[in-house]
């Protein structure tokens, strides 16, 4: 069962760079897309500027229901968070196809993906740099996390099919946030 | 020594979310600035999104010379990170004060870190973003890499301190580029 995670440390989930699942829904499909290519741009309420390229299915979802779930995905999902990476939702049901179970969300249309440990509900806020860059600024209204993951293996794509695998933790004496 | 690196393979460097040393130079004065609001946003030429507050000394910098260097350091170097960081380039002299070696670029003044195992090149190409949400859209000219550093152990930013280090690689067979 996930629990509900403070919106003022959402930063934390982001910043250390994780492959992600985007879900949307439009017209009655829901999809799934792995992406990369997002930063954290405020802390509170947290923003996020997130690429998504015009080629993917999911493009036209986003910016015609401004909305979109942020799933994060852990090393047992390896294999399909590469599956929804090589597939499109223009042929394939995604969550049929890999065995991933939607959850609804509380805010937005889109579904929540149960399996990963984190999911974050957001809604476009700025779409001004999308035709020029494909680049969204999202808002993320809900955040739900999985309290039993207390060391989350995130995956972190350095390209073609690879992956660094989260690792040790260390912590420094620090005034940063 | 630096070997130099193919700009079509930037994308690998920033991809996984490390923490990255921005360097600038204005009006005489090198500074750094430790960062981790940063995601690619275009393969060839690399375009990189970057936020950077403007409560930082290096963003009137950035603004005022539209260049910058980004470095990313392994966890070697993981107590000068966050000196950086806790530090502001108004009163210290980073390079001096953390014993980092700059190094000079081939296509702009900002100076290298010698010390990181890669460095990128960057000029501001668009700025439009930068008065609303402190972003800057990057074009990474040159990219330098150390062909000894095979497995970097990249910081990964979790929040106050903590941070993730790069741990093991896998390879899944994938169509993603």
């Amino acid at each position: 069962m996930k629990k509900t995670f403070p919106l003022s440390k959402v930063y934390g989930l982001l910043e250390p760079g994780p492959v992600v699942l985007v879900t949307t829904a439009h017209k009655g499909r829901a999809n799934i897309m792995t992406l990369s290519w997002l930063t954290m741009m405020e802390f509170e309420p947290p923003l996020i500027g997130m690429v998504m390229s015009d080629r993917n299915y999911s493009f036209a979802a986003l910016k015609a229901t401004k909305q979109c779930a942020i799933n994060i995905p852990t090393v047992e999902m390896a294999s399909r968070v590469v599956g929804c990476g090589n597939t499109s939702g223009r042929k394939v049901d995604k969550f049929a196809a890999f065995g991933l179970t939607p959850r609804p969300a509380k805010y937005i249309d889109a579904p929540l993906i149960n399996e990963c440990y984190a999911n974050l509900e957001c809604r476009v806020t700025d779409a001004h740099l999308a035709n020029r860059y494909n680049f969204f600024v999202l808002e993320v209204l809900k955040a739900w996390i999985d309290p039993a993951c207390k060391n989350p293996r995130t995956l972190h794509h350095l390209g073609k099919g690879r992956f660094m695998v989260a690792g040790r933790t260390i912590t420094l004496p620090s005034r940063m946030k």
